[in-house]
């Protein structure tokens, strides 16, 4: 987190000299933003930043309990150095958050140092490889020169100057997430590997009496759990490379002041966010649970790929509030279109294309790339205008803000399929364009099955208006039946292309060997409890109760 | 497991026997049927139990790894006797399954018996209180009296003697599901009540400017995500308690060898487990989710939760068998229903019901119970016949067992709204006939919400066939919204209503009292890595880095 919050934040001299100083003294930084009682609301945080122009420092202080630094990673009891965010006051005004960098620790004793209050938060849900710390300051001196100025300034008499250009630190969100989005894809993937590959070892039950019993990937019901969350995994995976590419693109803009992009990529990334990481969670669950008990045990790694892979609706801006952020987006780009006044993002063209009467669906072989996008533009179109619409009413009859909070339900489900548009069409994009044509049968399988699933499973979106008629619907829902079907033969290679290694997935279930049952049992060898055969508590508490029953008898 | 499992298998003397045997001796026991290579498919269980008739004893063995029995609970290093399921073999013949009392370690030393291969099986997702175990048998001969005979026996010379009603052991499994429901349901209650005590504590963001960060709570998308959870909590409970009443009469008519009931219980408690289970831990889920950074921390309690909670969709019958178990008996009343020969079960009555053409809903308050069962009857008697129909035309193309798999995914999801019409219509008659009136009009709006919630996610189902208009399915979705507005002043007492105690909640975040923050503080205080101010990790590792990276400077 240190790095890229430098690359976004300081002046060239700033970040040459800090990342210098951090490689060469084996620093270890952290970003310390979130409080204990502010996470979203960046604009209420507590901590404070006062310049002092006496000795041209800033006092950093933590006002109360709440104000105290809340869950950033090492900063507990590794980093001695953290980048703070505080309410910069200077001359008797406050600008708002910025960022500042802190020395927490001494370099050679490595203790805190005066005036800093630091510590772990406590353990958590299964990702405990980082001490999660807080963090608390008693009027805390730091030179000014530690204040981040690439985009706002301080002056030595304490004159404070304005960054150009409000939203240029979005940048480094942006790469965050974009990031982010790769590596939610990556843990989907894990996931669906390690389950599929497990599928085709686990023998359970008989289809055709007498047959012997059948690999459980052979269960259609077990297809429909697993197959989809492959589908995901690539359309996710495609979708991270691309918005990789937008933000080089957008970062070479940057540096000649262009910001005409940034919006776009800003409300792109915060919902790709919101959407992969809420599905790429629950895809994993899924996978988890068609791996039955074993899938609850450690040894299937599923359980530490959940907790890891979910903590992602949370951190780098809550899903929900993400949501709202493009639907504010959505909202401007909706009000141009029905004033007439188009300027659309390329991303929200589809808005102001007239609508269809019918969906073209005949069958799903002859079901094209660009009546899918049509379908899904649609459905979001409606959903976008519906939100609006919604909007609109409520601001008649209440203030701007409540009508917001009233119709924030739609709008989060207008961004939602906004973001399904986005990702089903660059999952059909990529595969149309796949260099290797031999590949393009089943990675077009998925990209139906994709398409399929997330038009039955908002069904009714795609009735309504008569868009869709119900055997379209069912025909669709035929669809899925045959993409399982003709998916079957390559899913363990289709996993086995994305080449984890076996310490990688760290897996005994998804074993590259298949050698799963005497893995298992090895693996349970190694539980610390099997290493005595009668545990101490038997001695201290067992025993004596047993003996105590016996006596009676 | 050990008291059910004798209640339900052993026949008197054997229990009042092994009943004060186990309480005067301090014994601890397990019910051991799942193997590392079987859970699901019960016939192809590979431990073995073979009747000599020389000595009158039984010879358990584990001829292969994946014999191992796998999960028990407490088996691993606590259990000094279990209930072991093994294939019954004597005579040369083989009758499957049966259940044995078997002695694994010595009452006084506690090591395991000669013969006997037992420990635990490692960490789990989040729920290691207990010391799950395997447990491998090498020809271990037991006493033919260990047998459990209450419904089969087998005779000093080896006769076997098959029970009287192959269903009859049903009984235990229906009531240990049971159980589960009640326990689900507390779960989600609990997490509901952490949640929405938190979301009345937090402060986050103004809706109007200036007026000061407002309640989460207030937020229309918070309602959305908790009160839902709150009303199936309530639902399933209800739910939890006439299953409970509906066991003891199916107990009671079972001592008269009246069995008439047990399929129907035994399908509807297969059914709730499931999705009970399921629902519960999605909505524990999003419970955790709307408390943001703090529900990921342990401190929340919610991670516990959700481990514990989720674990109940694998076992004691995975939940997608288990609908699929629905469907079977769904297809049997299906078949009576088109033969023209209907003699359904009460519970399954809606189906031969003729179809009404349209739903009787108008506005969200005049919409009637009976409405409410009305068109929940209706889509789940659609989905019924569509899945009996989809059978059918495979079971013209291919065999009677693979036409079932082929139709899977459509008689789960029948099975799926086959109970959810038995959630709401349950939760409708309790709320009714509530003895307390004044409770009852928030508790009709939690009904209303929790049939609102449900119709709106299937939407596609109730507009299918012009059954639901759209302006219809419209104004469900803001019946949703005006329910949210008015459970929103009840939300805090209708959880507190089910006082659960501070050290139940075990909830930092959950606290009566409200006093979150500070709590957070001093529980992060007691954190193991806090102990020290510098962690020994330093003087060995980082120490030594950083000075030698400064050496370079």
């Amino acid at each position: 987190m240190f790095i890229p919050t430098l690359q976004g934040q300081t002046n060239d001299e700033q970040l040459d000299e800090w990342l210098s100083l951090a490689i060469a003294r084996g620093i270890i930084g952290t970003y310390a933003q979130t409080e204990l009682g502010h996470g979203t609301n960046l604009k209420n945080l507590e901590t404070t930043a006062t310049y002092d122009p006496k000795t041209e420092e800033f006092v950093i202080n933590s006002p109360t309990i709440t104000a105290a630094k809340w869950w950033p990673g090492a900063l507990g009891k590794s980093s001695n150095y953290a980048v703070v965010v505080a309410q910069l006051y200077t001359q008797g005004v406050c600008h708002g958050p910025h960022p500042f960098i802190v020395q927490l620790r001494d370099l050679e004793t490595h203790k805190p140092l005066k005036g800093v209050r630091v510590g772990d938060i406590g353990p958590k849900f299964g990702f405990n490889s980082s001490d999660n710390g807080f963090l608390l300051f008693d009027n805390y001196r730091i030179p000014r020169q530690n204040m981040l100025m690439r985009y706002s300034k301080v002056e030595r008499d304490g004159t404070y100057v304005a960054p150009k250009h409000s939203k240029l630190g979005y940048g480094t969100m942006v790469f965050v997430r974009s990031i982010m989005i790769k590596d939610q894809a990556t843990q989907l993937a894990a996931a669906a590997c390690i389950a599929t590959r497990y599928s085709a070892i686990r023998r359970q039950g008989e289809i055709e009496q007498g047959a012997g019993e059948v690999q459980i990937l052979d269960y259609q019901t077990q297809q429909f759990r697993l197959m989809p969350q492959l589908a995901r995994a690539f359309a996710f995976m495609f979708a991270a490379y691309e918005i990789r590419d937008m933000y080089m693109k957008v970062t070479e803009q940057l540096t000649h002041g262009n910001v005409d992009l940034l919006p776009e990529i800003h409300a792109l990334s915060s919902g790709l966010k919101s959407v992969v990481s809420w599905e790429a969670a629950q895809g994993i669950e899924q996978c988890r649970l068609a791996c039955g008990g074993h899938g609850y045990s450690l040894a299937s790694a599923f359980p530490e790929i959940y907790a890891y892979s979910v903590g992602g609706c949370t951190y780098e801006g809550e899903n929900i509030v993400m949501l709202l952020q493009v639907a504010r987006f959505l909202m401007k780009a909706a009000e141009e279109v029905r004033t007439g006044n188009a300027r659309l993002a390329t991303i929200c063209a589809y808005l102001a294309k007239p609508d269809a009467a019918h969906s073209n669906f005949k069958t799903w072989q002859t079901y094209s790339d660009s009546d899918i996008v049509q379908d899904f533009e649609h459905v979001a179109r409606k959903q976008v205008f519906r939100a609006y619409d919604t909007l609109k009413r409520h601001q008649r009859e209440t203030s701007t803000e409540e009508a917001w909070n009233r119709a924030s339900i739609e709008l989060c489900k207008a961004s939602r399929m906004h973001v399904r548009l986005y990702l089903i069409r660059t999952f059909l994009e990529k595969v149309a364009t796949a260099p290797d044509a031999s590949l393009r049968t089943p990675l077009t399988d998925l990209t139906r099955l994709y398409a399929f699933d997330m038009i039955t499973a908002s069904q009714g979106e795609f009735l309504k208006g008569g868009y869709m008629s119900e055997s379209q619907a069912e025909g669709i829902r035929d669809g899925i039946y045959r993409c399982l079907e003709r998916l079957r033969p390559n899913a363990v290679s289709l996993v086995d292309s994305w080449d984890f290694d076996d310490a990688e997935l760290h897996s005994v279930l998804g074993r590259r060997d298949g050698n799963v049952y005497p893995a298992l049992l090895e693996w349970a060898q190694k539980s610390q409890l099997n290493k005595t055969e009668v545990l101490p508590t038997f001695e201290k508490y067992l025993g004596p109760m047993m003996k105590e029953g016996r006596s009676k008898l």
